[in-house]
């Protein structure tokens, strides 16, 4: 089945689209990419979302927010190349709340979506799961247990988007023995940093990271945290990880007369040492990590992960995934086949939920 | 397929669940009601739908909504009897906001409700007809059509809930020959008048409107009100029929000293006179004509409609439908069977959308 998986993360920079051929051989799923794009917002719709994540939309734009995103996305479904014609379309919605284990948010109208591009549409993949006690979240350790398990290694999946998150894949471990969960920050205080002193959106590859130098009583003060020592299952957000509290460490450690890198470059340390930290604690038997993200292409970041790891006593080998900008949109785009096929999505061991269910809402308006 | 329709009003007075059969013998549609009960809002619920509705409700509580819902809706499911068991339930949701053809907002998650009571859900009925350039409304005309359309008469279906609306069905019409519109007022300025002078909620059986007379000048300049002469389809709501427009009359023409119950009465015959005068002009053959609704239960409403209809020189058949209180959640059990059959549920030349198409989202969370 050829299925379209759309992702639009908190960030709201893009509309990422990847389309799948998710196949099925007795039990065994698989999941190739055939295509993959990242088309803008409408200016209409990005303006509408910045309201509703800013608490300062009206009930009208609340309304429109989710008739805006079904006619971006069928943009999206129109300009992705398809050698294979889509048989279905995945949609993640963009997140506009998100307040476990009372109630979840991803604006994005499924029916009218299926509507306009004349095709299934499963939506609304995190209620189920917070209305059965769970989390909602994360959704993508199936993915990574059906994509990246393997019978010889252990495997940890890294993600580092906004916040880092790992899926723990033990060598053939079922569903029930994974673990999955968030380490901390992944891109969002380093992006803060490079934003309040470069004026730049993000750090190229980690070129200003390089060249700066640690801040250590400031690296120190972020280490204790109490979010990094917490016991899992965990997830954390914007709550805690917010600009406001890394704009207050810059100022309160930078010098007005020292370089600037060096915020950058303890904040990206603190990132690496964040992430190899919880594996280091959770899966010290790792042999081979596969990160994805936009963080996934930050060669500084990814040269401190490798020493901190090896720092610990970790041998595991670091690998950027093929398709570590198409992922997320991938997952979502199995997530989506899944429902369609009556199977679970959610892993009650990782969300919290008392049951596993197939997620969602199937839209067929044609 | 036995199927409970749940409806929730604008006047969130109540969950209206029925239970119906639907039936489909070669095409021939039939719904046949099997229980019907109205269970009330939890306040947390009732509070949370108030502050959407006053545009006063955070983003958390918006959040939260369709959730508080998802309960109360499992409540009732679990409520109504059921001497056959319930295969799938279809909800209409919350209205928040109507703001068409760019938007609609019906709060309620069928994915969330679908995992509680382990049955498919259907919810989200007025987004693609929406997103087709329609109004998202009225639905409940392809219900009529289906089981009030006669071959040797000529019908009308006429609810009167907070607006009146009629669905005009000429003897052996096709779905495309059928039209349907609000004529205006139902309930909902009788109901303001009678809070406003008495302090009650509604008129029971018209005894104040009877006991008053008319105030003529006042009657004479609601009929001024140029929606009445607008050409249907035509929708209209809360926004143009207002409590305060509706206050703004009362404190102009009624006497201090005189009776309070002539506002009562003179609100009682601009809704009779507007909805006889509508069938008169647009459905002069009508032989019948079924109610339904709150406003059915109305006593001297129904005298003074007579009255208007044979005024006018029409001479249909007044009669109150047997479920008058349970038809619009029997209008969307169907509206569900139909979307679980792959079959349409909007009429394009009712609601204006481009094309008929299966409404809704399916959800089958368990």
């Amino acid at each position: 089945m050829v299925v379209a998986g759309i992702m639009t993360g908190t960030s709201v920079d893009a509309i990422d689209i990847a389309v799948c051929e998710v196949t099925n051989e007795g039990g065994r799923h698989s999941v190739s990419l055939c295509s993959f794009i990242s088309q803008p917002f409408t200016e209409e719709t990005l303006e509408a979302i910045k309201q509703a994540l800013a608490s300062t939309a009206s009930m009208e734009t609340l309304s429109d927010v989710p008739f805006l995103l079904a006619r971006d996305y069928a943009t999206a479904v129109r300009a992705v190349p398809q050698d294979k014609p889509i048989e279905l379309v995945a949609i993640h919605g963009q997140t506009l709340w998100h307040n476990p284990p009372v109630s979840t948010w991803q604006a994005g109208c499924g029916s009218a979506l299926s509507a306009l591009v004349a095709l299934p549409v499963v939506n609304d993949f995190r209620s189920a799961d917070i209305i059965l006690g769970g989390q909602g979240a994360p959704l993508v350790p199936i993915f990574d247990h059906a994509m990246l398990s393997s019978t010889s290694l252990d495997r940890v999946a890294l993600n580092i988007g906004g916040m880092a998150n790992v899926t723990i894949l033990p060598r053939s471990a079922s569903l029930e023995n994974i673990s999955a969960f968030d380490t901390g920050p992944g891109n969002v205080w380093i992006d803060t940093a490079i934003r309040s002193t470069f004026g730049k959106r993000y750090d190229t590859d980690g070129h200003v990271a390089r060249a700066g130098r640690i801040i250590e009583p400031m690296l120190a003060e972020c280490m204790t945290i109490p979010y990094f020592q917490n016991e899992p299952p965990k997830s954390t957000g914007r709550e805690l990880f917010s600009d406001k509290e890394a704009r207050r460490l810059i100022t309160k450690y930078s010098h007005p007369s020292g370089p600037l890198e060096d915020v950058v470059t303890t904040m990206t340390e603190l990132t690496a040492w964040s992430i190899a930290d919880h594996i280091a604690r959770y899966a010290p038997a790792t042999n081979e990590i596969i990160t994805s993200g936009g963080g996934s292409q930050n060669v500084f970041l990814l040269e401190r992960l490798r020493f901190h790891l090896h720092k610990s006593g970790l041998k595991a080998d670091l690998q950027v995934h093929t398709q570590w900008d198409a992922k997320e949109a991938m997952a979502f785009a199995y997530l989506g086949w899944l429902t369609c096929n009556g199977l679970p999505g959610n892993v009650p061991t990782v969300t919290g939920a008392t049951r596993a269910v197939p997620l969602g809402s199937i839209s067929k308006a044609f």
